[in-house]
């Protein structure tokens, strides 16, 4: 594992994800182009584009190539972007600055950010169907829409982000913590991990190591984010620091203690990458990016 | 067609669809319960089930089966409530009360009303995804999955509601009020007739002449719903009548006249039952049903 060079590999794929998203996306001036505006405006604001490259590499470690997952990958980064725009509304957190730029509701007005918000949704399942062109047992896709709309719905992202804002301003217990931690993030960081190995035809067994190791990526991801929102300034964010706390929002720190959410999120990350192990190298880019999730600074 | 019992059929394929969106609806008991209460909420609170009577209806007129079916005619109206939930916020059109009872947000917040639409509009792909158990080929899922995707993206529903709301309080020319219903309403009509048509295998010949019959009833649904907005009262309508005409809105009645209005519906409608005409008797339904939407009094 140590002559993967993790850099170039997120580079290599974030500009193949990049292109696509752009090539996905309306154009600008396609009619009614404020909505393509605004969609764009977010989805092109430079995220870590981590589900996407997730799926990718889901795929690549069951065998698979970037490219027949492109529209799948595209997707959960609309899906994402999309939970973005509608979280950041007045209604919900009423965030003014999100990835070091204005947030939607305040360039485009809030019916607008909600409309582009429901559209990145729409568009995302297009591309999973048009992701058929690329498989060849149709099954799949069916299987891969299914799988998305459950870890985006109710059951997962939605059920999170419900439980996230009802638990305002209240003591959380670590059970309650857990529930929407796994919901609100693992279970989209999950998907991505294993629509990327079912579209590349992964066997029961690996696509049950992948499904392991991407809710253990999942949750640590969303704990080293708490971290980050203690530690972090505005800079290396790109939103303001402590905006957590302000809210009152429920936090992995503000309910385990900043040391034992450090060694939480590396013990989940361990297991993530012993789940992966019997892949072999070919699952290394997911390992990797275990590492990469801990350290990453914003 | 003179044999033909429209209520009773209605009647029927209505109690179809309700008895199958309550099993497919999460129950108001499942975590977390406040988002499943707002989805149930809205969903059952009755209305025409037009869209999804329009799948079975299309599935019908080729020699399908409704039962087969029964998974998207419920996606299409789990997405005509989202459209309504979202549509009736106080960044969009502000509406207190729909279909006689309060709106989401004035029941549930906001937050929850968004959230709400969110997963309605998330649940709606994963049904037709899991439809796939009922058809052979799973291809024409993928291809359900994007029609509906581009009837209800910025091609179609959420384009045609951008347009209306930047068109408030504007002198709106004819072109742009046809291109405001058609996408705003006529696109999820039309493809509600052609997805049961699709699941049903329909042939092209087929698939084209109810292609050309839902884009009539789609547009003519919408000059009627203007109509009844200045005509009808709050008892018929389950909202405010004229409150199109107080938010200023492009209606074909203001653009048009009643008059002129009444007879384009009647023309459209003359023309979908010309185009369904080749269908012969399995499409007399679909029929009857142009002359239920003329008719209608809410």
């Amino acid at each position: 594992m140590s002559d993967f060079d993790l850099k170039s590999y997120l580079q290599s794929r974030r500009t193949l994800v990049d292109a696509a998203l752009d090539r996905f996306l309306p154009p600008e001036t396609a009619p009614p182009p404020v909505v393509h505006r605004a969609m764009r405006y977010s989805v092109m604001a430079g995220g870590k584009r981590l589900r996407p490259i997730l799926v990718i590499a889901g795929a690549e470690a069951v065998g698979g190539h970037a490219e027949v997952v492109l529209p799948t990958a595209c997707a959960l980064e609309l899906i994402h972007t999309y939970s973005l725009i509608h979280d950041d509304l007045p209604a919900m957190d009423d965030d003014d600055y999100r990835r070091g730029q204005l947030t939607s509701h305040k360039v485009f007005g809030e019916a607008m950010a909600i409309l582009a918000g429901d559209a990145l949704l729409t568009l995302a399942f297009r591309l999973v169907a048009e992701n058929a062109a690329h498989v060849k047992d149709s099954r799949v896709i069916c299987d891969v829409v299914a799988e998305i709309a459950g870890a985006a719905g109710t059951g997962g992202m939605v059920g999170g982000q419900v439980v996230d804002i009802e638990s305002e301003g209240k003591t959380v217990t670590a059970d309650t913590l857990d529930y929407i931690h796994t919901r609100k993030t693992a279970a989209l960081i999950r998907a991505s991990l294993r629509v990327g190995a079912m579209l590349a035809a992964a066997r029961p067994a690996a696509l049950e190591a992948i499904s392991a190791a991407g809710h253990c990526l999942g949750l640590a991801f969303q704990i080293v984010d708490d971290i980050l929102d203690v530690e972090g300034s505005l800079e290396e964010l790109g939103k303001t620091a402590g905006s957590d706390e302000r809210k009152q929002k429920a936090t992995y720190p503000a309910v385990h203690g900043l040391d034992a959410s450090r060694r939480r999120a590396r013990a989940l990350l361990d297991e993530a990458q012993a789940a992966l192990a019997p892949l072999g190298s070919a699952a290394v880019p997911v390992s990797a990016l275990a590492d990469f999730i801990f350290e990453r600074r914003s």
